[in-house]
């Protein structure tokens, strides 16, 4: 599961400097300071870090388009790791690819200083409220 | 990418209190109890923390094969949430499916109290070292 | 998209020789005999035809849980080869993982002569008729 | 595992009616007219019709980055469906996102009268020859 674009109180966003600068008409922008504490035995940012921005950007951007009473979950996300990173910050942009009335299709893409370090494909599911109208995007 | 077995200093793990319990044969177990700072805006634990709990056993499962001068390096890995959790002990149990000279199949199962709540199916690299002769389990 | 149990007609199982061995409780099971028109290029079997064994046999495990006007429809299947398979029988075993309202979570394992060849973890959507109630397996 | 550019023998294409439009630069087209042997019991387009787009189209992407002796295997694709298809011209474009010295990851967009109605995200393993330097896309 994941944050409300207005981001009430996020413990673990918080615990790691996740940051969520923006969520509008389903795309999204997550973003983070490589710092030590992240970091796996190879002095490498650890995936985890990576999915999380994925999945917190994923949920915002499906937030952006819901209605009052329905909220997301995440069912499942594949994330490719392309490239290790060390320092500098870190940037991910979500997009929907598909929005269905009960599942949601979307892609981030995570990048630092331009380059693509990782790819994120997911899954979310819609739940409660009416059923929005199904939109395709890309 | 992953910690050895023998845990030299891994900041992230200590960040969120994940645990390396074994780590032999091409099998681990990490395990993490749920506490508030993992928390996401619904009060259920973060999808990453799952994924950390993953990354780190598989990185373990497949160190705990490797031998000198070889490491590893996370290619993908899919993970999907069966169920939310919001607090209780989480252990991760992690399996080589197959492993070939250069790249690792390995599957993880989360539970909370017995309960099935997520599952992973990741992808590995070996690097460096001699090619050591490929196994296949399950 | 896939296949009720009952097998109405399937052109494309006709045309690779698939075949619905049973679909009872959530489970399934698809089998087929390598031959020659189903290799690619290096004389093995291709990929697409263990997905089809896949994602036939998890849309046969769902059609077994659904009630009067309800269908199900494939988002996504991740599959992960393990071994190339040259000839043989293979068959795939599937069971569902978890079943939401609107979203069902299978895996499938697909052997031949008892070796595990290749795996896969998909997500199905539930379309149309009443909400049954969740059940969770494994 | 998939076909060589130059397309030797291979029946499965033969089969379905895949044709490998192009392959260069560790870029590949393949495409496909959905015809009626290819449905499945919805009357739509079989799930595996579309991997095999992208499995083959992979492969040719991947082959044609390789030197003499080399050859490669597919690890894993997750393919999501966006769209059922009951006729009409499918084409895959497929890029490389990241190339490693023995994993490949790729991406592959089917599309029908330009809509996006699937995506791919594949890792291959390079076998064989030399170990060519390591190139980075998108």
């Amino acid at each position: 599961m994941s944050p409300r674009p207005q981001m009430l109180r996020h413990p673990f966003a918080e615990l790691i400097g996740l940051r969520l600068e923006s969520a509008v008409n389903g795309s999204s922008v997550t973003a983070l300071d490589v710092h030590e504490a992240l970091l796996n035995p190879h002095g490498v940012l650890h995936g985890a870090v990576m999915y999380a921005l994925a999945d917190t950007g994923m949920g915002a951007a499906v937030y952006s388009l819901l209605g009052e009473g329905e909220s997301c979950a995440t069912i499942e996300i594949k994330l490719v790791h392309l490239a290790p990173l060390a320092n500098g910050r870190l940037s991910c942009t979500t997009e929907i690819l598909h929005r269905g009335r009960r599942a949601v299709i979307l892609e981030s893409e995570l990048r630092c200083e331009g380059a693509l370090v990782a790819k994120a494909l997911g899954t979310y599911s819609v739940l409660g409220g009416g059923t929005a109208p199904a939109v395709t995007g890309a």
